[in-house]
């Protein structure tokens, strides 16, 4: 099944030449300037310009367009976002973290720069995603509204706490599994505290992100606040569905399509979806989601039509 | 001799006012939150809440104070800096880069918490600083000013490129020490080579956020773009100024005062002022950019006094 096959033909055109705005963009943002030194800059564009579907840049400018903006107006939101979850990448896969070896089918940043670069290139990445919104946003109470709400979503209460409490739970995982070694340790969670727990985890370490794309858009376009609430429960459903979709396909994805090792959260005896409510159960979950999620952009009539087919997207992608 | 014995009775109790709201606010802001893992927020106040001379905070202070602001609005920018600060000690120590055990006299962040917890707190601080200026900065087109100044400073054309650089030299010196691998190798520098080379270093990763406190504290104040140039120029002189204290320091320091290991440089054969300019000469040359920097804020008249007998400080510290 190819990328685009489960969309329409005319909404697969148009989201081919936003990942291609997007891609120059990004190129030109990391083009060489005469004051940075070029391994950095290598290092930087090597995991930035590596493809990948644009999901969370495309997010942002649908949603400026659904709320009346101009595309081009959205681009730096939108360049910003794919930094920040390109740094997220570049520092989760370090050795002191998740430890791999291939990301988007290629070796990841420190297997052919070096840790040190590589933790370099994600800060000089987080960096200039704030540099860029903050410059080129305008008018600049928008560009520091945009700085506030992505700065948000990534940090310590956003994605870089949900690493962390993935972690953690983790580690939780793996003392369990190799029995107890101590008498506080707690016992297995039941189910719904786990689903509870893994939702959690996930609001806060890929669904907050997703929803902030959907937001950034809201707020480069100058929604007012009824609407950006709207758009902010949108994106927090297909945040959230993003990530089911995700779980399924390291179950039933193809490595080969996926540019990464599958298999790895049964591997790890992580807990996941599919682990919780089974596969079935998993897509049901996902599809209500995504059901939800349009619902609550209908009002917005035609102009929201993109961004409820791309939420389907999120669902039905195979990579 | 004391921290303050150098300076004046009233500027040393001015100081240590300032630098006791920095540390107030700093507190405030990674205080505990609902949303937050609490492993998380330790690490990050664990290096943040260290102590130290907070000097980029109390830049960005005077130099508000010295445009005509009020210093309480320049609070969110001069903690913003200081956390861009602590998170390049926090990612620095670590093993992958200079894999320092001590820092400001205690176990380095990785030390304590993990290398994956202080990667994490270090990406959390970078962050915590963008959403602090974007949130509570106003007006908001001047919260974008200063956050496109901060990233600039920071990123990969500022203090990461500046640390690329570095430890760049830092291989290619150990090459030449070991000697030649290659007849590709190039030979040694010559001196004045050597020093524009180490001060193209030096601008990027320390001058450049040092200047950049000035100019937040000028850009927060809504300084014309006369004065900004004029605090930017003063800026660059301190912020030079500054690395060469701090190169004399590690040739001349107490390590017990300073919290940190001394004559870490030479033992490297690093390159530095020291090495190319003598004890003396590096001195004067500190001296001079003190006095040229004093020269180009003294038509500001009085209020710009703090500023300038800050600049002065800066060169007189034994820590």
């Amino acid at each position: 099944m190819d990328l685009m096959s489960v969309i329409g033909q005319q909404f697969e055109t148009d989201l081919v030449a936003l990942r291609d705005r997007v891609n120059t963009r990004l190129a030109e943002y990391v083009a060489a300037v005469p004051d940075c030194p070029e391994t950095l800059r290598e290092s930087m564009g090597y995991s930035l310009l590596a493809g990948g579907k644009r999901l969370r840049p495309i997010l942002v400018l649908l949603a400026c367009e659904a709320c009346g903006g101009a595309v081009e107006s959205a681009l730096p939101a939108a360049c910003a976002i794919e930094m920040i979850h390109t740094y997220s990448l570049i520092h989760d896969d370090l050795p002191a973290m998740d430890n791999d070896d291939y990301r988007r089918g290629r070796l990841t940043n420190h297997k052919v720069y070096g840790d040190a670069m590589a933790i370099l290139a994600g800060d000089a990445l987080l960096t200039l995603a704030f540099e860029v919104i903050a410059r080129d946003t305008h008018p600049g109470s928008v560009a520091a509204a945009c700085c506030a709400d992505l700065a948000a979503a990534s940090g310590w209460c956003g994605m870089v706490g949900g690493q962390v409490a993935d972690l953690e739970a983790e580690q939780r995982e793996a003392r369990q599994t190799t029995g107890r070694t101590s008498q506080n340790d707690r016992g297995p969670l039941d189910s719904a505290a786990e689903l509870r727990q893994l939702e959690a985890i996930h609001r806060r370490k890929t669904g907050r992100l997703l929803t902030s794309a959907v937001t950034l858009g809201a707020r480069v376009a100058q929604a007012d606040t009824n609407l950006l609430g709207r758009l902010e429960e949108f994106g927090k459903r297909v945040g959230l569905a993003f990530q089911i979709a995700d779980d399924l396909l390291d179950v039933t994805g193809d490595a080969a399509k996926m540019g990464k090792n599958v298999g790895k959260d049964a591997t790890l005896g992580k807990m996941t979806y599919p682990a919780l409510l089974g596969l079935e159960g998993s897509r049901r979950k996902a599809d209500d989601l995504i059901r939800e999620a349009c619902g609550l952009v209908e009002p917005m009539g035609d102009r929201a039509r993109s961004l409820c087919e791309l939420a389907k997207f999120v669902t039905k992608r195979d990579h």
